[in-house]
């Protein structure tokens, strides 16, 4: 099918599942849970011709991103249940209004319409995003990479026949056929098709959206993430926090990659900060931080000079960008200039430092004496997530349910008019 | 000043913006107001050269919409005056997430940062939309039309009077000096530099900004409105309603456009609206309705035939598209195929199709019993209003103060890392 017929076939899809009740979508999780495990020999066959097809052709580190085991499918299983134990984001009434001509108004959570999702690699995204999708009342619509597409065809097979079993239409779920950039392009300007775009990338996927799209579309963006310890900060718990926040999971956005650290502090800080991230950890046979310094932290402690593009890269990796700044203002200046507005933390134990910093720091969490690693749905008590938005429009950070909504206002009247006294009905229609 | 460099100074105002406690943003309101009155002789002499430019131009109701008089600038500083009256929504914490792990999260409402307003013909924007922006917390960037240029010049400058007179930055509230479509063009691409764009205007605004903006928009729409009068309708409730709808100020955004009527009610129904909106007006010396019908309407009342556009005709004047229905839904697909989704409304006593009306509508205002000229930031208690948003992301319906604002995570820790046991801080700082 063309990319237009399936985004037709999805529309199609949007009334029942906005009327859906909360157990008839529970239920249909729990069926393409159990489709998703049936149909692993299928899956996983696919998967092999998708693995055999890029080997040799893409690094370990992607091929590992594509794999399949059935170790992957029972947890995308056990996501997808994870997701029918959340609250029903639709029909929430956010705000209640009694007006004092007798309007009753609810501003209520409905769902978005049809989701379109981009995403590159990994096939579990099939699997989570179709869940948070269907609970949150809405058609998907999904576009992978060329790479993993037999997979993913695989899984969303396997999904349309939960579906089809639990009496909810299979088009609630469609992966896109054509994987050429036309197909993400027709995504991105899709009006009146596509209510919501989410692409989940790169750097060059979410600039080609941002530029491109003329449907609403929720930045996922990179993570330069910032920790700065200031001149009180308890020094042992801020060697704690860089240590976690650079290197328990260095690969993903909400890892830390630029130290800033007050003049006041630097001095004694660094030689520890070296002492956890680099001897320990090579003593310990893990992988140490390359520290790359600036001029003032190269004449406290070892490590390579800071190149002139050190403060704006997103490492993914163990490598972090070291800068001594003389106080409190110059940090946030800095991370005014350098960040992605994704996680940024300050460690101090002076109250008033700690407001100013949450205050002006411009980013979707801001982190007083906190691991930045804790940027996650599912840390944060929302549930599972449809990425991490660091746009200010809609949604910012965890991308939940209820983000995934849009709301509506419903006024129910007894004949009021605009102006004028209210026409009463004998028995008011609630 | 160019419009790049107005932007520039614009953004060094966000923070000493965000940063300005309430009584400081309600004291500037008021020092605006002040201003602005003070400066009537020179604010209505540059309103007087903008009319004589546009006269013989531009028609009577562009006039009209163009003049100031004295009346309506003391109404421009009553309206800043009941902004300041607002509750602030800066620093509003939205959510409250205690985790086990104990890090206290808190969803708090923050500034835009810069927000850009386009819009045309009526310098009140100005003060209305400068206000706005300043209870919460943004700085703006305000372009008008050519036509209002001298006018909104002359009113800017007196509001940067009441700023400097507050102690806050004049670049509070700067207006573009070009008024080609080049600096509209500038502001809509302007990423990093405008947080919101919001369009107030035609359609052909609204259009060029979904079509080329790549910064933040919210898409203040179009209102072809609908009244559906249902079989189980009171009739003279549903006369009385649509007689509000269409005729009290037909030529607003919330104004009726179109009559559906179930072919159950038609019989009757018609002939007493046909009766209201044509016979009594043209008896009381009021401007008659032009009911518009199709064929199954034109069989029971006169009226001019619907013409092939009429059900997608934003009339904005006493004309009202009228059309019989077999059923609720086949009422659900036609404001499903042809609504822009603004208003649309039920009249029934039938609390089942209400509801199933109420959930399938998929538009920014869902009236049960009552006129679709409620759709109003006032009238729904929400305040005065930016605008009313068509689209789904961030904002839907009457664009308030609280939908100026976007939020950020604040996360309060006493060293908490991911994956490990907190380290317990002796004087935990929040």
């Amino acid at each position: 099918m063309t990319t237009h017929e399936i985004l037709l076939a999805a529309r199609q899809a949007r009334l029942p599942l906005a009327m859906a009740d909360t157990d008839a979508k529970n239920a249909a999780l729990e069926a393409m849970a159990v489709a998703l495990v049936a149909a692993a020999p299928a899956i996983l066959a696919a998967n092999r011709q998708d693995l055999d097809a890029a080997r040799g052709r893409v690094s370990d580190v992607m091929l590992d991103r594509l794999a399949l085991t059935p170790t992957r499918l029972t947890d995308m299983a056990k996501g997808m249940r994870e997701v029918a134990a959340l609250p029903d984001p639709v029909g929430e009434v956010l705000r209640n209004i009694a007006r004092p001509n007798g309007l009753v108004i609810q501003k209520t959570a409905v769902p978005m319409g049809v989701i379109a999702i981009i995403y590159e690699s990994r096939p579990n995204v099939t699997s989570d995003a179709a869940a948070l999708a269907l609970k949150a009342g809405s058609a998907c619509v999904l576009r992978c990479g060329r790479d993993a597409w037999a997979s993913c065809h695989a899984i969303v097979e396997a999904l349309r026949t939960g579906l089809r079993n639990a009496g909810l239409p299979e088009t609630a779920v469609s992966l896109i056929e054509d994987t050429t950039h036309a197909s993400a392009n027709e995504l991105m300007t899709a009006n009146g098709l596509v209510d919501l775009l989410i692409p989940r990338g790169g750097a060059g996927l979410i600039r080609a959206c941002v530029e491109n799209a003329t449907v609403p579309c929720i930045q996922t963006g990179t993570g330069i993430c910032h920790v700065y310890v200031d001149a009180a900060a308890d020094l042992p718990m801020a060697v704690s926090i860089v240590e976690n926040a650079k290197t328990s999971r260095p690969s993903v956005c909400n890892a830390e990659e630029v130290l800033l650290v007050h003049r006041k502090a630097a001095k004694k800080f660094l030689p520890m900060l070296r002492e956890a991230l680099v001897t320990r950890r090579a003593d310990s046979g893990l992988t140490p931080v390359e520290l790359h310094l600036d001029e003032r932290a190269a004449a406290i402690i070892d490590g390579v000079p800071a190149g002139p593009q050190d403060f704006d890269t997103e490492f993914l990796d163990y490598k972090l960008a070291v800068a001594v700044v003389d106080s409190l203002d110059d940090a946030i200046e800095h991370i005014a200039a350098h960040s992605t507005h994704h996680s940024e933390a300050i460690i101090t134990t002076d109250p008033v430092a700690a407001d100013r910093f949450v205050t002006c720091v411009d980013s979707a969490a801001v982190y007083v004496n906190a691991s930045t690693r804790f940027t996650d749905g599912g840390e944060f008590g929302l549930g599972c997530e449809m990425g991490i938005s660091t746009q200010k429009l809609h949604a910012r950070g965890p991308m939940g349910l209820a983000e995934l909504c849009s709301y509506k206002y419903i006024i129910r009247g007894s004949g009021q008019i605009r102006g004028g006294k209210a026409a009463q009905l004998q028995t008011p229609c609630q």
